[in-house]
């Protein structure tokens, strides 16, 4: 079964987040998300970071802004995603891992600042990676890896200019076109 | 085999890079490394977070910051330390993994902007997490969660006042003391 995988970054304040936004971008893209939702003020600057990423490296991963996380949320639960909110309030990652591999429609929500309680209320499955503090970051990449056990590292980028060779030492990039 | 796990950060920039080196030290420090070495300029809002959260949520997680890189990697390399360097040009981390969990005195390095050559050289291992670009923080913590086979994942922290229990909708935090 193809997967569908949407992150869905909620929140965002432009100038003060780009960095971090931007790799949450980079990390859905990279391990094998289709696209981004991002709930906050549009940036041009993460959009156009995301752009030149896809056209030197390839595939077609999409980036979109909107206002209303509740609605929007709302419509993607009706066409039966599943809402997996990742929260270190949540069931553990390596509990609840295998039982979400199954799942086909997946948006997995990461926050910023403070997430309102409607989320957890909304959220088919609130999920953890460790009951500690740390990052959305470093938690989405964990659980995107645990999700598709492993094999979204060895994810294709159609169409791209540029590909790594894997190298013990020195960087080895090959020009595809 | 106890495992001795540091952190390397290379590079830091006061202000600028705030946000990302805390992210760096708190996914270090939940995902079950023992320390963070961060080569760049002594930050003490950094130390004040790492401080902060040891307080509350428990451990010993130790920041430390230095001004030689190359000083400092290799005394580690004398100390029987590996030094396993994250980069998206190296090996696949899905291939080395399994070797790299038998090592039992570990540094992982992590780049900021621009790595050195020589890293790569210095370097015992180059492991990519994908070969495309994304994140440091990301990679650090597929990296961790990889060499650890999952058990950081329950790690317990000694002496923390708060606990999470973990529950399916909203917010359960203990009081410890």
């Amino acid at each position: 079964m193809k997967k569908e995988l949407i992150v869905f970054r909620h929140g965002h304040r432009i100038v003060r987040d780009y960095r971090v936004t931007s790799h949450c971008c980079l990390v859905a893209r990279a391990l094998g998300a289709n696209r981004i939702i991002i709930c906050g003020a549009r940036d041009e600057s993460v959009e156009r970071s995301v752009a030149d990423v896809n056209k030197r490296w390839g595939g077609q991963f999409g980036i979109e802004f909107i206002e209303d996380w509740k609605k929007e949320l709302k419509e993607l639960k009706k066409k039966k995603f599943k809402l997996v909110h990742l929260t270190m309030y949540g069931l553990p990652v390596q509990k609840v891992g295998k039982k979400l591999q199954k799942l086909g429609k997946i948006v997995a929500i990461i926050g910023s600042q403070k997430v309102e309680r409607e989320i957890y209320e909304l959220a088919d499955f609130n999920v953890s990676v460790t009951q500690q503090p740390h990052s959305e970051i470093a938690a989405l990449a964990v659980f995107l890896d645990r999700l598709q056990n492993g094999k979204e590292l060895a994810k294709k980028f159609g169409g791209a200019k540029i590909r790594v060779v894997p190298s013990k030492k020195g960087k080895n990039v090959v020009n595809l076109k």
